[in-house]
């Protein structure tokens, strides 16, 4: 492309609504432009990578076997009501209505109509497994649009259904999907981790998110040092600790504590290490069938906690006893029932259920508050002072955590999602009744996964992990032209001008993505910034000074210095430099 | 590909609502399946075709220096009230409302997105011209969506919006657009015209039509014999006959002809020829100023045309003197001013202005309506009888008319529009102040023009025109295969599935499209019934039988035989004929 024909639409301001530096730098190396909240246009240099990523996910969907198709983006609501999501389904779902007044939805997704497709298409056990995948416009009508593409209402997804006889079948496609997911982020050159995550209110048996490893992630990722676990924080287990619990050395002591109400506030007032301490929350328990009325009728069950430690919630509302959702006893029902206030709880003495946590079960000597208004126990020893009783995992695993596998230890990054895979199970073929006569003649539902890529969202997660204080360093890959050539003076040089064009020409007819800049007043400061601003890899820079000495300079987008190399092996270095 | 892990999905019925034959073929070749009223899932051997056209599309609109962008399909309601199409454009405009309830339009064209964007992006007349594209999804709510992807309601489209400091270089990439749609036309393989078309409300300055002619087409398309001109019926000039008009040979008569009111029943009874009489229509003319009454206050206007020619109302508005959209007068105002109904009108004795086609003022001797009830003329003369006063075309051609560049006659044909380019000048930009400074310092509004390609109907228009009753005839470029290995009895016979599966190998690594119909206990006609319907241009049939004696059968889509070719030669020859 030469830079003359193009249209490079770099920006020198940080623009001001823009958060993230993705964003920033997207709208400075002119990649996108906002229409209205939410919505983005494309301009060429942002469309060469998405299409740069979309052709890598589309190679790796149809070598794992999977066959694209193209679904509408205007789905009618009739599909929706079938799986009951028209009524779940929240304000994200954008509905409209035609011109005849039927209601229909912009897709944020494509399970319905996938669904209704198959079962009209499929109709024995003999033509599966199958996979259909699709590169798509999405619609979700974000409360808050943010961070540019990263969370945008309208987006390019890749989004792939499975269809299966048995769950078997299922796990043989979604661990292909796996390894092809591995392939395609492995082929973008992201530092990505799959972790395992939450099936949530689907309930199906095993999901993984693909996380891009980056500061400005919006979620927490424990992943361990030495193995290739990896894990939300909310749902990597906190294994228990290792060894036997520490022989008790102190005798246990009631202490007045006035007016300490909080781990931090206790220690420091009793010049003791909070991991000493164990904190106790009070939740609601699950209430018995025969006492329907809420809350009051639920029993209070008291959770114990090492005093540096976080309470994880998700793990804690899955424990049987415990209400799902978790509900925080309210404090009132905790001054009448228990006799003090939330600050002076402790496991000592109390007549409630008590869980403790792993890694709180392994504490010896430790300080607790002792179920009266500012005092607590110090010295206290499980079994000796009071029963310990039940042990779960109830926390959110730190860094420095062993890893749950048992090699390594854990890690903490924030990652960014733009991948996730799901067995769905039957929860759709059950509602939508898709079925096909197994080899007995019997009509079976089928299983179902589905598999999510946020295309345009791996654009703005590979340049939060990539990028300096000059602009985007793009992976080759994905990268919106491999080379640039930069020329000095090319309007006056004619040996300037030939040597760029006859390079220009000759690395094109060889398939390079080559950017020429030959505006011809543009000035070499201005047009190396904007090289860098939009992270083209690698460049060189050809004038008279050194052509004169038979030499040209190169410098990789990462380099800190750049080198010169003969003009007459220029094409071949520069071939080597782009195939690695 | 291999059949056993691809959709085929072929169906033998047809379906009921499939009026047609490319909608028809296309669901019953497996290609697409419709969701809801003109709303069509690709299935993946329409998809194949699908992405062949648009990568077809791409390559010639990076030759011809477009540049590739890509805008929402959701598009903020505040751009289309500045246009003022928000008002202007129909219930086509399908009009959504977000969690926000602000309003929003599923973006059926994107002038003004691109005209937004260049509005912003481009500030200098040394940036122009500028071309931008897109392929895309669009939605139009019809009111009758028919024909399966013909006219449906989503769509794919390339639309391209170019834009200028001046007329002249707005011509210029018209022109270039012109040479990359007939580059395009003629590598998909289809038989096209681009032909004038009407600038319409817009009234830019021209404007052109791409059409594949077939027999199911909604437009006629009227294009010389012998040399490139081709317009839209509407459109074509009727070339004025050439000579001299022959001399009178007979004297004018009154005839009674009671009851007699249309050219065919008046020709009848006079046992005269329609050629030899004319018909004479009364419109309404342009009110002046100063009256504005409407209606009543329009003069009458009389058109006199050939008995066999009808009038293009598109020609008679666009006359001075005629009211624009062309209206006819009301019977009883024609009755009442011109004493007669409109059975009895003619030219002779008229009191009003009058206006007579070219091939009407050619004729001698000839037979019209005498103003008078149940009387007509025979043997009138112009000039001699009655003046003949303004002459203009007024007529739709038809077949056989000379072509009005003087080379050949004109054939009509019907055809169906693919494309569309148009020079729209500056109503988008006036509208939306879209300006740039120009040399010397001043802001300049640009021209614009836009290029429009109907993707996904191209598909179907391809079937129109290539198909016979087996199934499609997929045009080469396009076909979702290239070659189809049809084997007998692979799985009985080692010999056949290993040249069947040698041969496809070798072909896939060379690049070539290849579906290998490898369903074990697939029956010989079924599998030849669906590689026909499908369209799939070549195809070889691999037995034991001709194994035996070193041979294999091959056949073309459109050959009436088969042939058989050497084993050995088999490769070389299936690569010739692919390749052309």
């Amino acid at each position: 492309m030469r830079a003359s024909r193009y249209l490079i639409a770099t920006q020198k301001e940080t623009p001001s609504d823009a958060v993230v530096i993705s964003h920033q730098l997207m709208l400075r190396a002119g990649m996108i432009r906002r229409l209205a909240s939410g919505l983005y246009t494309w301009l060429p240099t942002g469309l060469r990578v998405l299409r740069k990523v979309e052709r890598i996910v589309r190679e790796e969907m149809d070598n794992a076997g999977a066959l694209e198709v193209l679904m509408p983006v205007v789905q009618p609501a009739e599909l929706w009501e079938e799986s009951g999501r028209w009524q779940e389904y929240g304000p994200e779902l954008l509905r409209l209505r035609d011109r005849h007044d039927n209601a229909f939805c912009l897709g944020p997704t494509h399970e319905e109509v996938i669904t209704d497709l198959i079962r009209n298409e499929i109709n024995s056990y003999k033509q599966l497994p199958a996979n259909f995948y699709q590169v798509q416009t999405k619609f979700r009508d974000e409360i808050r649009p943010r961070f540019g593409v990263m969370r945008s209402r309208e987006f390019t997804m890749k989004d792939a259904y499975s269809f299966h006889i048995d769950p078997d079948s299922l796990q043989e496609t979604y661990d292909a999907m796996h390894g092809a997911y591995c392939r395609i982020f492995d082929r973008i050159g992201l530092d990505y981790r799959p972790v395992l995550a939450d099936t949530g209110a689907i309930g199906g048996s095993s999901s993984h998110e693909f996380h891009v490893l980056a500061e400005s992630g919006e979620d927490d990722i424990a992943f361990s040092t030495e193995s290739r676990y990896a894990a939300n924080v909310e749902l990597a287990e906190a294994a228990a600790p290792t060894g036997e619990r520490p022989a008790a050395t102190k005798d246990m002591q009631q202490v007045h504590t006035p007016g300490q109400k909080t781990i931090a506030a206790v220690s420091d007032f009793l010049k003791a290490d909070p991991v000493q301490s164990v904190k106790t929350l009070i939740v609601l328990g699950e209430c018995g069938e025969e006492s329907p009325e809420p809350e009051n009728a639920a029993p209070l069950v008291a959770l114990v906690l090492r005093g540096d430690h976080e309470l994880n919630e998700l793990k804690a509302e899955k424990l049987p006893g415990i209400a799902s959702p978790l509900e925080f006893a309210p404090e009132e029902r905790i001054a009448k029932e228990l006799g003090c206030g939330i600050g002076s709880l402790g496991p000592v003495g109390l007549k409630i259920d008590t869980i403790v946590d792993r890694a709180a079960a392994h504490l010896a000597d430790f300080v607790c508050g002792a179920n009266l208004d500012d005092y607590h126990y110090t010295g206290v020893n499980w079994d000796r002072d009071t029963p310990l009783g039940r042990v779960e995992d109830l926390r959110n695993v730190v860094a420095g955590d062993p890893s749950p596998d048992g090699r390594g230890s854990l890690e903490i990054k924030r990652g960014i999602e733009v991948g996730h895979i799901f067995q769905l199970g039957d929860k759709y073929s059950r509602a939508m009744n898709a079925t096909v006569l197994d080899e007995n003649g019997k009509e079976q539902r089928m299983d179902m996964g589905c598999y999510g890529i946020g295309v345009s969202r791996i654009v703005a997660a590979a340049i939060e992990q990539n990028h300096d204080d000059a602009g985007i360093i793009w992976p080759d890959a994905i990268a919106p032209f491999q080379l640039a050539i930069v020329p000095i003076n090319m309007h006056k040089s004619d040996r300037v001008r030939e040597k760029c064009e006859h390079l220009y020409e000759s690395l094109r007819a060889k398939g390079v993505d080559v950017l020429l800049m030959d505006e011809p007043k543009a000035r070499l400061g201005a047009m190396l910034a904007d090289v860098e601003l939009t992270g083209i890899p690698h460049r060189i820079v050809v004038g008279d000074r050194g052509l004169e000495k038979g030499v040209v300079e190169y410098k990789g987008r990462r380099d800190a210095e750049s080198q010169e190399f003969a003009e007459s092996q220029l094409e071949e270095v520069l071939l080597k430099k782009l195939d690695g």
